[in-house]
């Protein structure tokens, strides 16, 4: 069977999603005391990975933490006013990537072996992870929400302690942090503005 | 009127849903004739800007080209592969990030003067800018995606050469560029493998 996708033209989400994904959407910083179940995190990274990513190579790692103990590995790496809200969250999630991410081309590329264009290139391979596990954190974060969940993503951390703590081989690296639960709508802060269509947009 | 974000528990977005933001979604790389008008591309960015940022710094800058002249400058700059599919879209979007993007952050994040932490640290600077126009850039194809329009995202081009003839002045720098239409689906690849939950995902 034909997928909308496939069909060439697919209908709009409509206003009640626009608003679940991005236009009512909050950081939340409390949660509501209702677990997030292990099945939940394996359907929301299988959300997550069909996003598009450069010469499909998926960089991002994603650590669940899900009990107190592994939660407690994480705080002193913590900025100050990032600690309570972690500390309570159901699920902290350390979204990473992964520096040998391109050995996993030739599974997941067949096209063509592009090993070659990334090994022994430390500064393009950190600029790909860097680049594509923050696209994949923003699948990541609006997935999670389509899922009915609310996110905290913070990048507010000592990324050295962070490293040292979850991946003392060196092999993962962390990208940013996002908590992952039922947000209590008493934690959320008042809302920030945004840039105006014409500071952040040009039509030519 | 509380929105259902703000209620605490929001619905999940059905199956079709899910499968139109990512699970069925595709890479394309042929279009309808079927142009993408100026009010979509700021229903678009007024989706996009509601995502979370680290401070609410937005770096990411979007120049929407949509004449053929426009493209037509951006066309050298880019790997051969991608020039026919780019030449063709209806709308071709550079995503870029605003090398000053703090000097925006008075208005954008009040609580907190934090210009001090930025300035004049080049390093911080480029990895915020990159990590958070990427999660931008992340919102971006998905909220393209549920406004009912198919994304083709890129990174194969001469960075040097697009901001060169489009960013001069080296305030913005590009990061990827996401070709926009109505695809058609004759035009789309074999999907590639991802990968699977216990490659990139940890349960702590």
């Amino acid at each position: 069977m034909l997928s909308q996708a496939f069909a060439g033209e697919h209908a709009p989400a409509s206003e009640a999603v626009l608003n679940t994904l991005l236009r009512d959407a909050r950081t939340h910083n409390a949660w509501l005391p209702k677990p997030v179940p292990d099945h939940t995190l394996r359907e929301l990274y299988d959300l997550v990975r069909w996003g598009p990513t450069s010469a499909n190579a998926q960089p991002a790692r994603f650590v669940f933490l899900t009990t107190e103990e592994a939660k407690r590995r994480l705080l002193p790496a913590l900025s100050e006013g990032n600690r309570e809200k972690t500390a309570t969250a159901p699920v902290v999630t350390l979204i990473a990537w992964d520096t040998e991410f391109y050995e996993y081309l030739p599974r997941v590329f067949p096209q063509k072996d592009l090993r070659g264009a990334f090994a022994g290139k430390p500064a393009l391979i950190e600029e790909t992870g860097l680049r594509n596990s923050s696209l994949q954190a923003g699948y990541f974060i609006l997935a999670a929400r389509a899922l009915g969940l609310d996110c905290g993503p913070m990048s507010g951390f000592d990324a050295a302690k962070v490293n040292a703590e979850f991946f003392p081989d060196g092999k993962w690296k962390i990208n940013l942090i996002c908590n992952l639960g039922y947000g209590d709508p008493a934690g959320i802060f008042p809302r920030n503005p945004r840039l105006n269509f014409d500071e952040a947009c040009r039509i030519l």
